[in-house]
């Protein structure tokens, strides 16, 4: 990205932001993003990352684990020291990973997460890795990604089910819409504190969360940030049924190996016949998001707030 | 129907179970069926059906009683020892009693049940009777009577009320979405399990579920075949309020009575300003939810699910 | 209005009717109507209006207390003698105070009633106020007001927060589904007996209502004048979260002081993304709706109705 002129102040303050982050040392940014997702959250359990093993067969993720047993394919982040915040690649990993399970011979895929958390959301050291082409060139193509991101779970043919078994944080919340069923271990929470970060709902959280729990509860997390608790996202239907965490795991695979020995086709034409009369809506408002927040991600609010994290000037 | 050749190996297998299910002894079939139905519940009581009297007026109903008194027609489905299923009959005979209440000088209606149960849903005997055109034609002629059923909930001009005495299976359960008030009993439940029957929701349930209650536990029930009890019913929006069987029948009248005093061209009004924005689509989905009906009922997971509920192979 | 002609049955009942209602003392049927609301439930507290002071800068409102600081605009609801019922002015000093509002430069809008009351609905005495076209003009002129009050609460573009201090009757609960959040006393009571007096709802309830809590609930509410208990509202997603009357201001305002903080244009921006996708379909709605009360004013129903009220011949 050439220099801009120097009368163009607005540009110029933005080249100096973004080149100020481009220039904050990457692990530095992402230790500075984990600790500000944790100071978020009372949780400090240390983890440990699962190695990938040869026995998973040929496919590889680096920060997935992909299992398959019982009818039932497990898609589980295992970045459990970043929090298992989505990087890059990591969405990339998770897109693949859909896509093999929509044509595996599972009947219902589960995604989860390794270690406390379930996900802490987009991983903001993805901003800090600027192309040749500049911001604008960062902005346009995080937009495709959010979009094809989202537009995977939109329009994945099989019966989905989160099962989270820590807190979450924003694009893990926002797509829980999407899903067909939302287990929470009673350690869970729900934030999407997109107004701190200067930024806009995805995930078609814009449509879903309304509709889900009526304005009044929507907006007070999607514009004002607001943090719900396992029993309050469930209350508001966000979340299915909260499970104490002694029990999370043990309860909710059995209820799933239950369910997974269901007649397969029923469940898929099921899913088709209640999702497949709003498909074209989520793909309009998920095109819609991704928009806004292709412009918001340039925009001053979004810069200061988000390099005021980074740089650990402000904490939520 | 003629017998398919013998490479047509597809067609054959299901000609084989429809013939079977066609042979399996009516009564046996719908004793098994109760039986079934009896068994997905702890209740046991016995019930006994309402002679219809001569003093009910000119129209006579096998399978309903039908009263109207303090500007409220009440249709009670009367099989109590079916646990009220609905034979093909039946549905003809609801269709007609709407026909009449929406006419008539009431300004309320309510559907209930007569002995334990609300209705234990379609009567699956329904499927023993195969017509001369064969299976196919049988799937066609059930694909009509439940859109003509559902549109005539779905156009019903007046307040609906649904007073649910107890246990209430599919069909009796997705219609509810359509109802503008559900009082029930604490001895309610709510089933569909269309999953287990290789079956798809019907109702409108696709949709006005997900509406009502989020996608998370709009699927847990619709797909995965999750009982409700009637306090989760009500938490989720499906159940307007629940009452102590001891005293349900008095408190629920009561408010009733007070209801059908209030002006009923404002009522029917106030109905159609809220119901008429979201008709045309009702019968669309109604229409695409019995068209997936008709291709599930010929298939070969819901022809075993029958097969095996009726020869009492299996249990839910 | 000529009189007409003594054939003309139904019209000159219906102007009989209206004259009667026109020749009933002003201030008599105002009185009777607080006393209705006040009879409706059982506050009785005193309150004083507040006396728009000469510090509030050039915008004077008879009915309305507006100040701004922190960010946050306020509106005041201020005829708490007659338990803050809307007159005409009033309908449109609300409209001038939102439209400044969204001009500002505060973040956050807030609505909110001086006194015991939140807001007790449409002042019925605005019916008393024939014009010379006669009782056709007025209901003419009352659903272009209605339309446009309605409407600027659909376009309002930042967030809209409603402080419910207590009992909310009419159009001031209708309009609650078009508020981002909604805070509320445990004293605050929704009620909306539109059939009560023979109309039919407004305020875009007919479509937010049955979206926010099903249809179940929400025609409970609003065909048969079903009245809510703070704690009910927020159980049905109506009101975002209930506070105890005696923290209720403290803590409410604390809030919102911190949201007010966020960045501005990222609130303004997401509230857009999430209402603008359903804004066409509101404008609707409210042209629909507004178009049915016109008739509604009108008929039979609601001329006795209101005439009963405002004579006291009648109780809810």
């Amino acid at each position: 990205m050439p220099k801009p002129g120097v009368f163009d102040f607005i540009n110029k303050a933005k080249w100096d932001a973004w080149n100020a982050l481009g220039s904050l040392p990457k692990e530095t940014a992402r230790q500075n993003y984990v600790d500000l997702v944790s100071s978020l959250t009372s949780s400090s359990e240390s983890s440990t990352q699962v190695k990938p093993g040869a026995d998973r067969g040929q496919q590889e993720y680096e920060n997935l684990v992909v299992t398959s047993e019982d009818g039932i394919t497990k898609i589980m982040f295992n970045r459990p020291t970043r929090k298992n915040a989505i990087s890059t690649q990591m969405y990339q990993e998770i897109m693949l990973a859909l896509k093999a399970a929509s044509k595996d011979d599972s009947t219902i895929t589960v995604v989860t997460g390794n270690g406390d958390y379930y996900c802490s959301g987009n991983d903001l050291a993805n901003f800090t890795d600027i192309p040749p082409g500049g911001v604008e060139e960062k902005a346009k193509q995080s937009a495709i990604m959010l979009r094809d991101f989202v537009g995977t779970f939109i329009d994945f043919p099989k019966p989905l089910v989160a099962v989270v078994n820590g807190p979450a944080v924003g694009i893990s919340v926002t797509i829980l819409g999407l899903f067909d069923a939302v287990y929470a271990s009673d350690r869970a929470t729900f934030h999407t504190p997109f107004s701190h970060l200067g930024l806009s709902p995805e995930g078609c959280a814009s449509y879903t969360f309304p509709k889900i729990m009526g304005p009044a509860k929507a907006t007070e997390m999607l514009i004002f940030g607001k943090k719900l608790t396992a029993g309050e996202a469930c209350a508001q239907g966000l979340v299915t049924e909260v499970f104490p965490d002694s029990t999370f795991q043990k309860e909710v695979w059995t209820r799933l190996k239950a369910y997974s020995k269901l007649p397969p086709n029923s469940m898929r034409i099921s899913k088709q016949v209640i999702r497949n009369m709003e498909k074209e809506k989520l793909h309009a408002v998920n095109a819609e998001e991704s928009s806004v927040l292709q412009e918001r991600w340039l925009s001053d609010e979004c810069i200061n707030a988000t390099m005021n994290f980074l740089s650990k000037k402000a904490k939520l």
